[in-house]
């Protein structure tokens, strides 16, 4: 077995966000599912930026946000994604890199722009995404580095990336590396629609490939197309080794090994942007995974991080979460 | 006489704000001055981008935060300042065109990108900037179109432009226009050690040419080279018409004919970041001033939009002003 360099690798959609206030009616005249992420093309997101109102930049994408809060844990990471070689891309890279990332996929020159995800937040705190993909959508096999994912302790990727058949290709070419090499195979269900979409394959997934899987509520009831939490959780529990099940101000659920364990979640002054609540709960519980603590510490870890992350605008810590970790006693 | 269609026409250094946190020793190992404004160029900006942490991306330039401050209060304003077409002149744009100000300056197709400004914010909330004007320096008196002057009550513009002879006769041309229509020209001193750089200069303006001039503490503690507040404040009566003077949580004096009248500070839970603060005092007390409010109501709209601006980072309001002062029985 090769040596472990990286407590992760992700794997996932390289964006950069960007975030303005929106009430509710201005979702329905634009037509946005509230609470989802919608794919959209360069021309509706030109309009639809053009309608949105004064807004923040802030890198982005699921999976790279947690391998950024991984990296703000103290943990050490990997990324790959693809950007374009312009301004937004140059944000992106320098906001991975200046965690200590790794950053080995190559930046596009030509094509496309590096892709966003306008954001909406509603007053209470939600967020709806649609997303350009842009360069993010020519991620393919190639740009897989196999010794990467096997010096990492856990490959992590998001469901989001089933949307591209290129992406989806590299996501099955490093999770075979990552099986091959005995290293952990993880996965984020991403969102009850992108679950809605590929029910099927993620069934099979989840049952076959993913060793440890990340879900909120909605996407792990849309996934076993139950209204019961319990039963759910009864079924995942027979199907995968390792999961954690978020339930917003409920904390969460940690299956382990056939244990359930319940994990509270960390109180919040003023929820602000529930942008990148999950991704930072699953930095967390990564961090802890990774460096084979309990499953309630990693659970404790990723509730720490996911508050962190909803007390401002935008889904990467704007503190060390190392320093936060410490002051919390973690 | 032509008719008003702005209450203020802003000029001002377009920039994009680039907002990561520091701590003091950074500032030290990067020689920057906390608490003012340094400008940088191309690879000092590169340089030190590269050395920051994970940053946000927002939309800034001191005058035109105070425009946009502005419009957010319901205001009706135009701004001149010069961007690239590119990603991040997009922002710039979009960001300032969506409260509905005008913007009438031409955008540049070449040239150096828009410019930016690395901003530091350190624990105690203070911010230390490092400006790369790009496209910002090549604004020029063709930019300035003389009938959005005439028919704005307020021409306001920012001491930072006299670091460009373009800029600054940009501004000389404004304000002659302005005053030729029986305007109101009006500057702020934009910081310390912008006022040490031109400090005679600023004297004559003052003295000949403003009508209504916005400084803090320490800018007028420097345009009158004192450290007695009660001396300087006594000499710019005798020279100033009128002036909102900002002294941080301790309030505001305004001078107004002769008199002199304070204004307390808006009680703030927690101040995050005070980038903006002051460009926001000016928008809400230029928004009073345009519909000739009283001086001690002109500077409670002032205060209440700087304590919006320093609870988040960023130095654009998250929120609708008007809805704040409403709520706020102003």
């Amino acid at each position: 077995m090769s040596e472990l360099k990286f407590d992760v690798a992700g794997i996932g959609n390289a964006l950069v966000d960007v975030i303005a206030n929106a009430d509710d009616a201005f979702l329905s005249a634009q037509s946005i599912q509230k609470g989802g992420m919608t794919l959209i093309d360069a021309d509706r997101a030109d309009a639809l930026y053009g309608a949105m109102g004064t807004a923040i930049e802030s890198s982005g994408g699921s999976c790279a946000n947690t391998i950024a809060g991984l990296a703000s844990l103290g943990g050490t990471g990997a990324f790959f994604g693809k950007v374009k070689k312009d301004q937004l891309g140059d944000v992106f890279v320098h906001d991975i890199k200046t965690l200590g990332v790794a950053f080995p996929s190559k930046i596009a020159t030509g094509g496309v722009p590096t892709g966003r995800c306008l954001v909406l937040v509603t007053p209470d705190a939600e967020r709806s995404m649609s997303t350009f993909l842009g360069a993010a959508q020519n991620l393919t096999p190639d740009d897989i580095d196999a010794d990467v994912i096997k010096a990492s302790a856990v490959t992590y990727m998001e469901g989001y990336l089933w949307d591209q058949q290129g992406a989806k290709d590299a996501f099955l070419k490093a999770a075979k590396i990552a099986r091959e090499a005995g290293r952990v195979v993880s996965l984020t269900l991403s969102d009850s629609f992108c679950v809605d979409r590929f029910r099927s394959e993620f069934r099979n997934l989840v049952k076959n490939e993913i060793d440890l899987l990340f879900a909120n509520e909605s996407e792990l009831l849309s996934l076993y197309e139950t209204t019961s939490f319990d039963d759910a959780l009864a079924q995942l529990r027979k199907e995968c080794k390792h999961a954690a099940v978020t339930r917003s101000a409920n904390g969460a659920v940690i299956l382990a090994d056939g244990e359930a364990h319940k994990v509270a979640a960390d109180k919040v002054e003023k929820v602000v942007d529930t942008t990148g609540a999950g991704d930072l709960f699953a930095a967390g519980f990564l961090y802890g995974f990774a460096r084979q603590m309990s499953p309630v510490k990693c659970g404790q870890y990723g509730a720490m991080a996911a508050a962190e992350i909803i007390s401002h605008y935008g889904p990467r810590p704007l503190v060390s979460l190392k320093e936060l970790a410490a002051q919390k006693g973690l």
